[in-house]
């Protein structure tokens, strides 16, 4: 299996983990046009708001190297990064379970 | 929105990782018969295999505390313990993205 999975963990400025959420729900609106992106899931820590995660899954690492080059994602970036204070991303190899298809 | 995800990151004991993904891989295949439960998808972190991430998807925290009392799950969970050095949860609240239903 070669695809590819990341969980993006955001760490956003005091008060800024809505605004970033937004940024990154639109990110997740434009990958639904994207057939390489299988999921991309954005989510709050239950016990701390300006933690966003976001959960991808893609077919593979080049469908995801090939997104991250796009124009939109790339002006989506510049909004978000003053929004961030650091991120962590988790590489992963999916290895099997439900829903993945 | 009232739909549950948790991120469990377990790390094994040096070269269990395989045999602990095995059994998470058994979980997975047990909850699809489940309809509480929309994704349990198990990872390895890329740079490491003894770490395993599941990602899981519930319809709401109440269908996760349930899937967990079921008998099969605790003789899994009683299977797996002796591989695990350390367990760490990340509970999350979806917000919306690709992949959500």
């Amino acid at each position: 299996m070669s695809q590819f999975a990341m969980y993006g963990k955001f760490k956003a400025h005091p008060g800024k983990g809505g605004e970033l959420a937004q940024i990154l729900l639109e990110a997740a609106e434009a990958s639904k046009a994207d057939e390489g992106c299988q999921f991309y899931i954005v989510n709050a820590a239950e016990d701390d708001l300006d933690t966003i995660w976001v959960t991808e899954l893609w077919r593979d690492a080049e469908a995801h190297a090939a997104a991250l080059k796009n124009e939109g994602a790339q002006a989506m970036i510049k909004r978000a990064m003053p929004l961030i204070a650091s991120v962590e991303p988790v590489k992963l190899r999916p290895l099997g379970g439900k829903g993945l298809e």
